[in-house]
């Protein structure tokens, strides 16, 4: 169920049975020749809503522009400061904990956004822990291609030219889930180089093009869906064990 | 064109045309028994879609949660604090900024956000003042209801119980955009109690199933459909005058 | 009553028969060749001056720097961010809690405080509609020239060349507070320009002299004697309608 | 000069031969059974308005609410967090730069506004010292009571019980200024005691009627005509010598 | 070389020969029942302090209040919001920048602080991105246990109860730092529980004694020198790297 | 006893038998041709550690960057802004009120330090004056040298050439605590420039090598012996009176 597309009695009645709540995260930045700019975005909505409808958990709007100062060399990519970040994590966190929402779920979809999201739940947690009284949420985050399974099989679906940004599993997501949105594009080299970065100046005279390590060309909607299958079931898996409040731990909190 | 299904080239070949962009932007809050949570950004979003793709203007992302402070009485409602908005709203600007763009319209859905995009505009101008150095970009908000034409339609479609808060005629157009996501819910009394409000706890015990004025149970998606169509020409026609940048402007600029 | 010229236990005794308080707001900006620098503060705080003397409530100090970034161009202008305005008035109204005030009721004299003062109220709201309490108190804004009567007596006083920036109406009110500082200046066009603006530099490339649309060489102290006259009155009325805390609105919150 | 009763043509002018400035900085708190709330803002006001009128410079709108946690515990006492006042500080002090101004001189009337008007400069001055460019403007604060012979005067009117809050002298020259607002009130004991405090609740528990260590119930409008006399010629003098700008200050610059 | 035992020609003279400066990072929380709780901030301190001795490097001011909040159940843990470490990392960096360093390499003790220091290299990075200019410095931060060669040195010396927290390693180094410091104290259970935490009252009640997973009775100062001796031979390098700038590097910048 | 030597058990027992801390706090900034760039951290430092051995009470970290923007033109130096100051100390204090602490005694060596700690304290008692709760916890500063006796001891030793800024004694104090790290260099003219300064390039013109009316040559580490055995006695002093809660105040809390 999503959010947006639900009655506020809907929340109400689903609140009964559930205090979880699933936040696809991404960003809004360049993914090189043939990948969109909406990529980091669009893999966690996909995989979340089609795991949402199936198991029933409820997934809240999408987070979609985070931290990518260091894409800001090529059009089109948008940043939020991390300080900005922070605070609307935490207005979004403390509408949430206002509804009776006990366990928060940020599906992420970009690298550069794990740091700042674990910032922001410590400056969470924060007011709590200064109050001396505990804090009736858990927030976590988890990266959509570290659910189980899902490396391997990007990694047997791309063996060569997976790379780091701009993947060609990331770009197969992306075709699966919008397959009007497919661009045909001649990529030279082959493979982007690979390294580390500091700010957009740094980043585009290192990564011309944008791609960091990667073939997207390799790229098809069909290796997209078998990824968002095994995404899918991952999740469920990973959402069911964080929603569910064992005594102990309630006990714990 | 939507900025998320587009690439970095296709944004850098668009700014050699137009430096204008089109940013929907609504809020994730109650519409009453039978409206969606999301319908204040999914108004704004489809109308821009269409609008976009017919007349070849840049779509940004979707800012999603806005003020709603004042629904947070009913489950699902999310808020920013306005000053959380106004960094949002300046981190947004200054990304767009860097790579060109001098026209930034914001199109709007919800009547909350009015006032905080207005000041989050003197904001971000406030520095360029403070430097006296010209903007060389030009920001401005619309609501979508205020496109010429389209509170005549909506009057028509719909004479008793428009409302001011879940409309008719705004669930009318989610119901077009999301006909999976239609409602059927008894209310009553037939037409809410109009007034006004304070904070959330006001909020609901003014208005207890959370409509102002309206009687949404008259939406249908067809009538949606009409109002759709109307704002869609208006706003190609409203943007269409602002993004063209013409030389006295530039000059005073 | 004056804030300003009371001791703490008349205000202690005050508090006893009202928990309201009008605040003038206004600006220090330019107002074109013969207006006051102060005029938008000047304007709500003698209209709220005379009020109070007469009704007996209590008027708080002149909020006397507002969002006047536009002005920068002109010297003299002085402006707040608006999110340093947010906490500004977020702090003076904390204060005013403290002591028991219910009704705040902000008394503006510049259009570009409308929607800093609008967001500040959203801001002080959110954190009791997060924190799911009740807010104790209730604030307004309301421009002078909006109040019943008054935008009838500037059409009659001034039915060519009112304006609306430096009005022939805002400039007698002045004159009419302050008789030893009006100006004999005169000005070209007759009539300035109309339009809007976005930052200091497009403000001042448009509207060379500073003023929108007015006359206000046709500015006279006896006119301004009318049109306090006739505000004063109303924000009685209005201030008295407003204090009243009527039961059913006191169970509401 | 008064910059709120001056029009922007005049302020142009006046910086063709003046780039100095006062702002007069108060606050609004208790000041004992017979002191006005406004006192700390009146004090500083009117001596400022009588100086500048007499040798011909420019004085900006008055700072009306300071900081004033620690009396708090009285009603209508108002309070700004210091870091709230520096943002504002930063702000004003930004605008006036703006419009070439060189000498800003805080003439304060409020010892609890000290040191964050002096951490307000710093912060205004880090901007520059970290970008590594000379501030082409200097910022100054005095206090009223701290001007040369000033002291020795209220020593002389008032040899016992001037105290230092709701002093005698501060109280005279209120009634000095506000004739018709002259307060009787009975106190006791005489002389307020005297001591340190931390926040509001521990204040009003020290110094139940608000004083400190004064007995204003000596002050008379005749007193404080002296006072203001005397500070009058002493701020002329100080502002005289602030304002000048010494070539070889200017080249240290 | 420390920079608070240096004079300023001596940090001048230090800046024509290399622009790199090491920060120790660390933390003030607790560490069981003999770990110290400055551990966090002595570690990085005691072998960054070290290596600068031998290799000739500046090592500035230590850090020693960081990310912390999950620890304050335990009596004399101190915290930092992220937010404001945000700002703090971004005032010192801002002020080395001043002085022409350009390589700022953090040396980190805590595992909390690892996203933050990330989040705050990422807010002072945006800066430059957003205005599109290269940012003259590359910040990096280093934890000591990851430097090559200390891991298994760890492992080594404490095959069993090594731990997470309270690491028998980290209690070695203190032990070798400040040898007046041992402390003699019986644990039960001998190795710690291990698992993860949200707040201060989760951390506290999963986690009685402070520790995780661990067995610091093990720790010796000889232990701790060893752990030190390859840290600081490790550092060296990896700073000798980091502050080396390579022709093509800096072109990239 | 040192916070950061001590294990959490072992501050636990401390509390209770003292709910006070003394907070070193200094700054990292030039002191001239001879002085630390630590100098204003060390100074408290080494005296606080003494008398806390000595006494049994409880010294914190210290906190070793404070406000120098001013210093900015010397390599080196490292500044906060004083917001961010505040912001720091109101997340220390508010971590040690966690635990119990209701003295926390601030123990400075920088002068540029004063005014932003004052505010810091008014900020961080604001919130509980505007929440009309007495603060528990009570807060003060103390320069170190202005403990009774210390200032007659330094002119007792400098007659001559003690001046303000890197001072004859606070170098010597260092040198009293770093042997190893005194320094021999020429210094003409032989007693530095006196007077004022705004910004780092105004200080920098005035002050060529940093010193203010002092001969920091005269120092030695014997005469910071005698200074420090001066103000390590008046510090016991100072804190024992301020840690001791006496029934009245505590009641008036
Ligand atoms: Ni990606
Ligand atoms: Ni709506
Ligand atoms: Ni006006
Ligand atoms: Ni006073
Ligand atoms: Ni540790
Ligand atoms: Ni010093």
């Amino acid at each position: 169920m999503l959010l947006h597309h639900a009655t506020w009695p809907e929340v109400e009645t689903y609140l009964k049975r559930c205090k979880g709540i699933v936040i696809p995260i991404g960003s809004t930045e360049q993914h090189g020749p043939n990948g969109l700019v909406g990529t980091d975005a669009i893999c966690p909505e996909v995989i979340a809503t089609e795991a949402g409808a199936e198991a029933g958990f409820l997934v809240g709007p999408t987070f979609n522009v985070g931290i990518a100062q260091h894409h800001l060399g090529f059009p089109g990519s948008m940043t939020l400061r991390p300080s900005t970040m922070i605070a609307v994590i935490n207005d979004w966190t403390e509408s949430l904990l206002r509804h009776g929402f006990k366990r928060i779920y940020f599906f992420n979809g970009h690298g550069g956004n794990i740091t700042t999201i674990s910032a922001a739940f410590a400056e969470f947690y924060a007011q709590w822990s200064l109050d001396a009284e505990p804090c009736p949420a858990r927030l976590m985050q988890r990266n959509w291609w570290e659910l189980p399974g899902v490396m391997d099989t990007c990694r047997t679906l791309f063996p060569v030219g997976e790379g780091s940004h701009a993947t060609a599993s990331e770009v197969s997501v992306t075709q699966y889930a919008l397959p009007h949105a497919i661009k045909s594009v001649a990529m030279s080299p082959k493979i982007a180089p690979s390294g580390s970065f500091t700010d957009a100046a740094d980043y585009r005279a290192r990564f011309p093009d944008g791609r960091i390590g990667s073939d997207p060309s390799q790229a098809t909607p069909e290796k997209g869906a078998q990824i968002v299958a095994v995404a899918k079931q991952a999740l469920i898996a990973d959402v069911a064990e964080f929603f569910e409040i064992k005594p102990a731990a309630a006990a714990a909190q």
